[in-house]
């Protein structure tokens, strides 16, 4: 049985393939009774929509049901600082509501979001380990600082369904301009599943936006384990010959990570990444346009190409849930992993 | 199968006394296993009581489940314009938000309500419509601009079991005093359910709130073909000699729909449009109460009336759940229709 | 079939036994079908989590469901006096709104905590029992002015659990400091409930938070019944020696009920009633701390006794699921209590 969902990287190819093999069963074999009387407890320490449907969802297929906690449904403010004397709004701490709220279910999904304040705490994951360890149920990580494993088992997903080669396929990791300065999250995530489905891997952002060398390094390992390649540019003529897939996310800036003025800065100059039908001239005929969505139309996108042949979108959406169900299969019905 | 419940007058008189025959069936014989591992989603765009919770429990005694979006949940804020740059406030377009959503149910309810701003707008069911042409799975109408089926569908069953006659019922859908200037979702469907149902109908309300005539000429339609009659006035005495049903309800002044100044200007002068015992004087003797609740006691009806042997109010909101259970069934279950 | 689960001093010590029996073998003899299309509404007119939560997974192990409504949900405000025209903001009255949600469940959960202002009202559970005489179906109180009886159902299986003896067991129920006042309802009902276990019970206050003397006789019948007695005392060497149990909690002055500045003059010079290790220096050696939670660390207990092995508030927090699996199934279940 499964006992922990956390990243992908903690999975063998093999494993990973088990897993997408499960939910596309599921997807076409419902089992209304594999997990009759067996409960997830849902953790949204920062808010959410499709996660937020898609494992209630996930649970009623399989016959269980869920419960959902965030934090503005408790009047008593949750602290979470270790130590400290609670004389002031807070009338709980995460060390009584985490376990409590985790022993109920039989499995717990706990999303946290970067802080974006350090990006040493958020590579090490501070918050989700915090509460990691208050928790012995299996659990799912349903988007933390640095990870987001069941996007990422639902992009494999689509990738498999679209026809994208493992071998000598051609899958580009666009940043895109955004008015905020988003999480590391999903692109890390993607990053090491691209890397580890073989592709040949190719992350595409303005100077100012590397991703970090340790998110770098373990794709680079993934990578050279199944066959493929990581490169990292910010020339977009060269990153995007002969592409199978964009996908595009928006990301910090990682030289000014926590600093949001000077973020703010550097990237309002390249507020022409926005991916349109130009990016298109030389790629694959039959690119196609990847986002994990929320996607802002005109900003990260534009609509021709959002509402185009080449979008995957809600493929990729739909997939969370199939993905998710194997993930709850493999955690807590008979037959496992 | 049913592949979608919007409106009553998309349904045959022999259609709608199917349902209410399932629906009776299914209050009676309970079918725990019906709809196992069938999930419903729910979005609702505007507040709810009974509609939020009746589903969800409608689901439940038929072996399924549910999940319930709603806008507050979401941070993102969801803009639903075409083709505008999205770099305010919304970080998501309904263009993917509502297609997700709906594809991690079997089958989805929407409640959207009138924007009261433009009643050609409201007339043709804009907002609604805009979703709706984003579902493809089976799609109720949960409460749209200008319908409201499944309270229909509840009253007819009421008015079975409280013997209101079919030929020759005499029903009262009158007009009644409200701080607000409400949408003409419940007179619209009522008076089309009571048409359908083959009753002698007859709006009462003062001048200035007439219903638009589509809607009255829709109905006359219904009414010609099941054998009953249609009329309005503003003659109380008139309308309400012999009557077996008041069914009470504010709603919009159509002659000045969206300036709500006018409309509260207008609406003021009948402040005394408030149903209490006076008003059963020249009635059937047991004549009844209606209201599709949330009702304001003391504005809207008496508490004597409300409190009273004729009010049939909880009764209706109760078959609410078993009305829709049968809409459910009819579109997911094994039997169909 | 069990109608009404208000107080613990409305069954028998031989029934409270048997519901902890049942809820034991629920625990560990799972029933996923137990409650199929059975649905529980919970309406919480206070803010919870560990109620919210385990209510929910509850009806999900037997097979069935649940719906939750809170005020925040209906945009309608909810008015709750009579014979109010209403005018104003709130669009709905309890008078329909409670029987209507109440009929979509076959039992129903209700939390309303005490105002706070009088305490002849909150002994009188005045609130709940206005909505209590609302409901037709089987009730839970989840907790409200005066009660708490799933909490204590909880403690008493959790004493089961460690050991506590039933005759000559030392339980004590100490005050314990915190910025706000606090309700009746849980020292109300742990004291009953240990009462009714047989043990020798001691409250633990300082001058000025004298449980109301109805509360004290009560439980003396109850513990002169069973075998056990019941005192109360400021004096905390004397209290606490050989206790095998010390139970916190803060709670209002009874002297200034309802007056929240004198109240809080008050409590701030025992602001030192904090839990800590000293506290268990002429206790039994095993001495256990329990608290029903949400508890505050450094102000009602120390982090090294709340962090320690004495502690076994997760324990307790643990068994209100299987506590509440018990009654839903005494209510609802075949078998019945």
């Amino acid at each position: 049985m499964m006992k922990e969902f956390y990243d992908l990287a903690d999975f063998s190819v093999e494993q990973v393939e088990a897993l997408i093999s499960l939910a596309t069963r599921l997807q076409h074999q419902p089992e209304p009774q594999a997990l009759a009387g067996k409960v997830l407890s849902l953790l949204f320490l920062s808010p959410s929509l499709r996660t937020l449907a898609s494992f209630q969802a996930a649970m009623v297929r399989l016959g269980g049901g869920s419960f959902v906690i965030s934090p503005e449904m408790s009047i008593h403010g949750i602290e979470s600082r270790a130590g400290i004397v609670m004389d002031g709004a807070a009338a709980e701490h995460i060390s009584e509501a985490v376990p409590v709220i985790a022993s109920y279910g039989d499995a717990m999904g706990i999303r946290a979001f970067a802080e974006g304040r350090s990006l040493d705490n958020d590579l090490a994951d501070f918050e989700y380990n915090k509460l990691r360890q208050l928790v012995t149920t299996p659990l799912i990580n349903m988007e933390s600082a640095i990870g987001h494993p069941c996007q990422s088992l639902a992009d494999w997903k689509t990738l498999d369904e679209i026809g994208v080669p493992k071998q000598d396929g051609r899958f580009v990791l666009s940043w895109a301009y955004h008015p905020r300065a988003l999480p590391l999250a999903v692109p890390a995530a993607t990053l090491q599943m691209a890397a580890m489905r073989g592709m040949d891997v190719t992350v595409l952002r303005p100077e100012g936006f590397e991703l970090p060398p340790s998110i770098m390094d373990r794709a680079a390992q993934a990578a050279a384990a199944s066959g493929g390649s990581v490169r990292e540019t910010d020339d977009r003529g060269e990153a995007l010959a002969g592409a199978h897939v964009i996908y595009a996310k928006s990301w910090s800036s990682t030289r000014h990570y926590g600093d949001k003025i000077a973020d703010g800065d550097l990237r309002r100059e390249f507020d022409d990444w926005c991916v349109d039908d130009p990016w298109f001239e030389t790629t694959a005929e039959d690119c196609r346009f990847m986002h994990c969505l929320p996607v802002r139309r005109g900003v990260v996108v534009s609509d021709r190409v959002l509402d185009g042949p080449r979008s995957v979108v809600i493929q990729e959406a739909q997939n969370r849930m199939y993905a998710q169900m194997a993930v709850l299969h493999a955690m807590l019905g008979n037959g496992g992993l």
